[in-house]
């Protein structure tokens, strides 16, 4: 397999600062051609950081375009105040004046430890031999390894691609993310960078992210908190030119859907993953409920964890989820069996049972009895998580400074 | 110190019906005399057992009046269908035979395993000697043999009492809870029977009663997870004559309270305690909502349980509660330390903060920055949880069938 590189008009280029560990790349320069087009959406958390808050403010007054982005690993710049501010918009000016574009075209995000500022006098030096770096390759750059300059505490670099032949266009999209992970005194901060050689208005563009993240991001819970730091950044270089934006839709999602699941089985602890699909609720905001509900629950997890088939407490957290419904109505699937339905278990095969909740992967289903829930049923939801585990406890109880 | 009784009027007896296990009392009854009235909160669960279904509604129909409490642990008779419902019905029925009284005024309530039928043929012939047990007893009864009874994980019984002198009349006030235990299948049950001498009405017991869960049961955490089950019932046999009910709710609300904090510090895998409190926030729902977010946060637990000063996971977790408030405004104390303020780290003894995160309870106080926050500020609220654990997550991962 050839080395998986970012699509046409991309440039990357990697470095290594020290910033929290040496010897390994911590820093990760994309740079996009003139007229790229940029998308992003946001951690909603108040606290978000410094170079949050600075990218922010940047892709509203450039109205959707970028030149560049900067990430670094190692350290969040979170709470870290105003001199947190201004290393931020240092490392953005830097990068501009290499480069010779506007600060207001270059975006910026950390990952790593919060409350510590970055290490500047190890990073400022690098900074313009970076973007020389990146300019002057050969080739677009290794998105294997962008993907390993991000990573925190993941396992392993995560990386998806797709190319879409269209006529006589070919269009390709490729993702990086990084994940949970959360060794002192970290938090669950995600990262992820889409990019395509499509031709696509930054509003085209960030109508195609949000319907993505929608259906991906949006759709995964690790431990139910939100970091300072979360980003998801996308951009279209139109270096392979124009196609109808609706023909990436399912592109996108599944690039997106791909990362998801990666950060979930990369997740500290990790042993099993489990979906939580609820269907014939009264609406859609009520699957979402019941299915985020299920899947956050502690006891669920702990439940999938130890395969056990333990069906009580997934209907209990359906039924403290805050949505109507008739108990008796509901029917509950686990690998596609039947164990629950008119308000008691159904007779079934014991172990079939148990060998469902033992796979790498326990998939429930919810039917809450209001629609007949057939093809086309809008009033589903669906979520993937993991199993809790004494791993991921013994990790984040850990006392590391 | 002698043995704690329930206060006069009631009558206690419990018994082994090996539910469960053998050779513990599983059941445990409780008589009021003639006049004595009720109230009771119950699980919001849209699962509720068949017991809490069957109780709700004779309390209802006696408006707040009943002769007799029945529970037994090693069985929620929970998602028992029909059977499960005529179980109930019939364990109801022989109580009120056996004491000569309607069956409406007979409560009922189950913990333990869901799923399960009550073994019916071990339960039913000792209704009745149970109940003559109750009526023909020198004593009150003892407390204590009535919490031991319906224990289920819990590994000890947990009382608290009260005696209050007003002018010639002396009220007792006793409370027994079961906790949080969760052992396949069941979930975090909690039952708590408080009872007093004092003469109240139904609606002034249920205004007290209210009151009292509202500031202490309904601000414990342990999982998030509410059962099938959840019951908090109050008694008043009016034996030891009328008094202001005013000068019953601080003695109340300090039982509820104390049975509360012991379901928390016997929680599975209990290690150590913590307490969120809000100051300062816009309303007292802000309050409640940030101090909420803040107790149930994973992240949070596990910095606990480690002893790790990671103030970073508690601003942040602060951050995510959808509620809106000046992040450069907020203040964080723990252990009575400032330890976070104007959007960064304050300088500070890091030995005493790390004492602060590592005794047998840790405080966190954050002030939102909205209001003063001075004595008397009512908006401000607080939570009772506990650090997550690697053996709670054990516990509750095991495949016990």
């Amino acid at each position: 397999m050839s080395e998986l590189l970012f699509p046409r008009g991309f440039r990357a280029a990697t470095a290594a600062a020290a910033i929290k560990k040496v010897g390994r790349d911590d820093l990760a320069l994309l740079v996009m051609p003139d007229g790229a087009t940029a998308a992003a959406l946001f951690t909603t958390n108040l606290f978000c950081a410094a170079p949050v808050q600075l990218s922010r403010q940047h892709l509203k007054d450039s109205r959707g375009h970028a030149s560049a982005l900067l990430l670094n690993s190692g350290c969040a710049n979170a709470a870290t105040g105003s001199l947190g501010a201004s290393n931020a918009i240092d490392c953005v000016e830097s990068i501009a004046n290499a480069l010779g574009v506007s600060a207001l075209s270059v975006l910026v995000n950390s990952t790593g430890v919060i409350g510590t500022q970055l290490p500047m006098d190890r990073i400022a030096p690098l900074l313009a031999p970076l973007a020389k770096c990146a300019c002057e390759a050969d080739d677009a750059g290794s998105l294997e390894a962008y993907a390993r300059a991000i990573m925190t505490t993941d396992t392993r670099p995560k990386m998806s691609t797709r190319v879409l032949q269209i006529g006589d266009i070919r269009i390709r999209l490729s993702g990086v993310a990084k994940g949970a992970g959360m060794i002192h005194p970290n938090m669950a901060t995600m990262i992820s960078v889409v990019t395509t050689d499509a031709q696509l208005s930054a509003s085209e563009l960030d109508m195609l992210l949000r319907d993505a993240a929608d259906k991906s991001f949006h759709r995964i819970s690790v431990d139910g908190d939100t970091s300072t730091n979360d980003s998801l950044f996308a951009f279209a270089s139109g270096k392979a030119g124009r196609v109808d934006p609706e023909l990436l839709r399912t592109a996108l999602i599944e690039v997106c859907q791909e990362l998801a699941r990666m950060i979930v089985t990369d997740g500290e602890g990790f042993t099993r993953s489990m979906s939580v699909r609820v269907e014939g609720a009264r609406t859609k905001e009520e699957a979402t409920t019941v299915a985020k509900t299920v899947a956050q629950s502690l006891l669920v997890r702990c439940a999938v964890t130890g395969g056990d088939p333990n069906w009580g407490r997934i209907v209990a957290a359906a039924g403290r989820a805050g949505v109507r419904f008739d108990p008796s109505e509901l029917r509950l699937y686990v690998g596609g069996i039947e164990i629950f339905a008119q308000g008691q278990p159904v007779v079934c095969d014991a172990q079939a049972v148990r060998a469902a909740f033992n796979g790498e992967h326990v998939a429930m289903i919810l039917h809450l009895g209001a629609t007949t829930g057939e093809v086309g049923d809008t009033n589903a939801d669906e979520f993937l998580t993991s199993g809790l585990t004494e791993e991921y406890v013994r990790l984040n109880a850990d006392y590391t400074t």
